[in-house]
């Protein structure tokens, strides 16, 4: 099950702020990420006047964009879903959620926290604190860690819930659909396709490739 | 599985529009539809500068916005997905689906057509073409609806793809999560719902009923 990580604090603690240092962090060294806001305020289903505001407005239960490289699913629900509801129904593909907020969910936590902003902390070691990232050390019985240590944060997260978690080197899809391939077959593609490309014109070391094999007719490169 | 049906037709010939009237008479009477638009320019996630805009641009690859009415999902992708794809892995709890365009999907389509716009139809029988909705009559060996008949269309789309498949009148979730019911225990539950509610203030001639059931602790019925 994909692990879910709490990031919380009280109001403009710099949550949001955190996740845009942490979630880099992890796409650099090669998971997925997604991440969870919860909304009371209600949000805007693209912008006004667009098509797809458009359904919405006329009373789609649900609206899809598609598009080749992004996807978006607006739809109606009737309760408030907890975190592991939302994992379970629509959170695919990915390697680690990191939620903004959700502190009353059991999850494991890390509270940011700014002496500037506020006395007290929001959580305690008991609500499943796994950290803290703070502006000074707060010493709560749970590693503390300067609010700009992503790395540090990140070796925790990935130390304790991401252990052989990565995302597959190699990954195949046959007409759209993924092909799961196991560990010697993804080597033995990964050497065979390196090695092909790295005799090629600008071929040289090659880090990430990506290749499409396209139906006759299609080759000149349109899907 | 739910029915797809594509509302196609050329640039600026109405699409939208007659979704806008097809979308409401659905609602009216008792169907969920999701709709689907294809966006090749691309498309923000929320405005920019909120949260979930912020996470993405930090590079998750998911973001969900959840509330208690309404969730968004939005999330990367490596091919343009099919209607049939995106119905099986992102469409759920809705009884018809009606994409904007997809004129080369395979589903039944009706072709919006408008003489002061376009001198030719896009689609020929052929082509799945279930009907037109023109601001003429056009004769192709399908049947020919006005541009705002909207009754008449949704009467043939009901027919051909909905019978049997209206949302049921009686549902029920238990901590979150939806139990089916056989139409007997609906119509029993129902009618004693209907029935407890028309003796209060205000309860006279029920027709849409909800009703929480909340924790201990939750009578003043926060969630």
């Amino acid at each position: 099950m994909t692990p879910i990580i709490s990031i919380v604090g009280k109001s403009d603690s710099g949550k949001t702020t955190l996740i845009e240092k942490l979630v880099p962090e992890f796409v650099r060294r090669g998971y997925r990420v997604a991440t969870v806001k919860h909304d009371v305020h209600g949000f805007e289903v693209d912008r006004e006047g667009k098509d797809s505001w458009r359904h919405k407005q006329a009373g789609a239960h649900t609206v899809v964009i598609s598009s080749p490289t992004k996807l978006a699913v607006i739809r109606d629900v009737d309760h408030d879903a907890d975190l592991t509801e939302l994992r379970d129904k629509y959170i695919q593909d990915v390697d680690l959620i990191l939620s903004e907020g959700f502190r009353k969910n059991s999850q494991p936590k890390i509270e940011v926290f700014r002496k500037e902003m506020h006395q007290d902390l929001l959580c305690q070691k008991e609500d499943n604190l796994l950290a803290i990232a703070a502006d000074q050390l707060i010493d709560v019985g749970v590693p503390c860690f300067d609010l700009n240590d992503a790395r540090g944060l990140v070796n925790l997260i990935e130390e304790k819930f991401l252990q052989g978690k990565k995302s597959p080197p190699v990954r195949l899809w046959v007409n759209g659909k993924e092909i799961p391939l196991s560990p010697f077959v993804q080597k033995s593609i990964g050497s065979t396709v390196r090695g092909m490309v790295s005799t090629l014109k600008g071929g040289a070391s090659p880090q990430r490739v990506e290749l499409k094999v396209l139906p006759d007719g299609n080759s000149h490169g349109t899907r």
